[in-house]
């Protein structure tokens, strides 16, 4: 990186992470079995009910995000067991490919990608599957920037022997998912995303139901990702395995702003974030991909007659901004503005003024400066959170 | 600092400083007088010759540039002595009220604020002052944003009995100021300016013609800021005075980064981001101060009917923003946006776009977006440097 190289971070996940974090994670490592040690995990522990909205315990582990949805299919399901999975994205396939692998049987609701799935649908599929242990979902598909009716199908599965299981990844502190209102029986998230740290550790909140369900499961082949051995060694007050230490004081650091600012700020700001940047996407003339849009991301459909690749590349290379491209089916077709992470309403400027000025550059005729400026009135319109 | 503030420094000085430099402050401190540090001490002495332009030694001291400022005064004249002040702003009278300070007799050149010294009246008080051993000058006044011209003026001493000192602390490394081939005679610079690096050390440069008559000067009181300690301790590798050292570490990385880039082309990036704020600025209908600016900052006349202690504020708190108002008799009526230190093209827009909706929620009408549009428009128009 030379001197006059200054990257900006506007993709979802990793995210630009705050310097409050970064000092906290670059103190001493001490050893993990120290009681001081101890200490920090048993406040972590405190103030991630906090930020999951539950009693339960939080479990954590040194691993991206998928690795705690493999301990959620690996603990909670045994082989030959029926589990909905909804598949909008690339994430929901990821479900379908954890749970073919831990020899799961599951029963698919294919969605299109950029649309929510119905709860209608949801409800006819638990219908016809009286015999399902399980429903995989995501709260929003980070693949298409777009939110599935969480809420509605907890409402479904929370009196019933479904675990409803959703992957929170890139969707925990973005918006509301109160986990034990909403019924939810194990929810899944990662560092890399609202947390606003780097990447490395996942986490996973569990209901009662799936606790019960954890240890009747004898039969699934687990041993890092076994939430019995976590949930014993966090009754010790420490971890079964080494912890990532260093992030766990990043963690920590974090944990504590979050609760300074609180939770309804958070989700207003990202409400605000991502409401200007569709307002500015909008002005440009540009589609947006997503017709449930979440708050975590906007995505934005490459236009008619540009390379989404080269789109990337000069975005990348020139403006020294990174967003994120499509992945799988929408390989060059989307550009996806995550606003996830330590961002604030110049991010939203920057990451439109970045998209105007790389599209002018490689021929595509708009206003430019316009998506700009409606993404400016919007901020001027709003509320500070 | 609360986890949603995202502060951005866009004040000329102290400025943005590149990870690079944070992290090799962050290096362990290790005592100054080993080995170890005296060698880094002879890099540093070696690069300063680069981007000072020089053969010449580079001193430094651990202060801010009015310690360098001080500096020259104090070894370059003898009480009694007259020296040619020009007083185009704060930091003329800067050096007015340093030669007074030091007993020196001053014949002040008064320049409307906002307009450069012409070259024809600096000839004329030369000619009016053949006495005179030393002229002071900025390179560009910093309060007013103007350019001198120090080449021109430098012309005219260089054969002469008259010192030129230029005090550059905002100007080195931002436009060509080729010690040597302008034959200037002491050259002031900052380290939290074009450096990048945080506030703690000057730098001053000199000529053949001013060591001889620093070696000549036993009467002016000076101890901390005593060249002729400063040139004794650099001829033995080491400091007169305990250094900054973790300051020093982070120079040590920006002068490596410098050399990297190298000086056209810093030039360069400094030129292109000026060039862009000024067409947004135009482009917005409003008023530049400078006649005729320099490339370090781009100096806004707070438009008629806005209070400028209010926009600052409004900038600072809401958006988080921090550029600089204006300073002595241009309190209140100027906005002052450098261009210094760890920028880039996307920060000349979250200027242009902070600006604009803070004069738009004080009233002021402007057409929201068209300041941004003009230095996107200008950027595609331009190289990259």
């Amino acid at each position: 990186m030379n001197l006059l190289d200054k990257k900006v971070l506007l993709a979802p996940g990793p995210v630009p992470v705050p310097p409050q974090a970064l000092l906290a994670m670059a103190r001493p490592v001490i050893h993990h079995r120290l009681p001081e040690f101890s200490a920090i995990l048993e406040k972590i522990r405190e103030d991630l009910k906090y930020l999951f909205q539950t009693k339960e315990d939080v479990l954590f582990f040194a691993s991206s995000g998928t690795g705690a949805m493999e301990a959620c299919v690996a603990n909670l399901f045994k082989s030959g067991e029926k589990v909905i999975v909804v598949r909008g994205g690339k994430f929901g396939e990821r479900w379908g490919e954890l749970a073919e692998t831990y020899g799961l049987n599951p029963v698919y609701i294919d969605v299109t990608w950029g649309e929510a799935v119905s709860v209608e649908v949801v409800k006819k599929a638990l219908a016809d599957n009286p015999d399902a242990r399980g429903l995989l979902i995501q709260a929003h598909e980070t693949s298409t920037g777009v939110k599935h009716p969480v809420s509605e199908i907890a409402a479904l599965t929370r009196d019933t022997e479904v675990l409803l299981v959703v992957d929170a990844i890139s969707a925990l502190g973005v918006y509301p998912l109160p986990f034990d209102e909403l019924g939810v029986d194990a929810m899944v998230a990662g560092s890399q995303k609202s947390i606003a740290l780097p990447p490395g550790l996942s986490f996973v909140a569990l209901s009662q139901k799936a606790w019960q369900r954890v240890e009747e499961n004898n039969e699934s082949p687990r041993y890092y990702f076994d939430f019995r051995k976590e949930k014993k060694a966090l009754g010790k007050a420490t971890t079964a395995f080494t912890p990532a230490v260093s992030l766990l004081y990043g963690l920590s650091e974090i944990l504590n702003r979050i609760k300074e600012v609180g939770l309804p700020r958070l989700f207003a700001h990202y409400k605000r974030l991502s409401g200007a940047c569709r307002a500015g996407v909008k002005a440009l003339g540009l589609e947006l991909f997503a017709k449930e849009p979440c708050e975590a991301l906007t995505i934005v459909k490459v236009p008619e007659g540009v390379d989404g690749a080269k789109l990337m590349k000069l975005m990348r290379e020139k403006y020294q901004v990174t967003m994120a491209g499509g992945q799988a089916k929408l390989k060059g077709k989307v550009v996806r503005i995550a606003h996830l992470g330590y961002q604030g309403p110049l991010d939203v400027i920057v990451a439109l003024s970045t998209l105007e000025m790389a599209l002018t550059e490689l021929g595509y005729q708009l206003p430019l400066g316009a998506g700009v400026a409606a993404a400016q009135k919007y901020f001027l319109e709003t509320e500070e959170e």
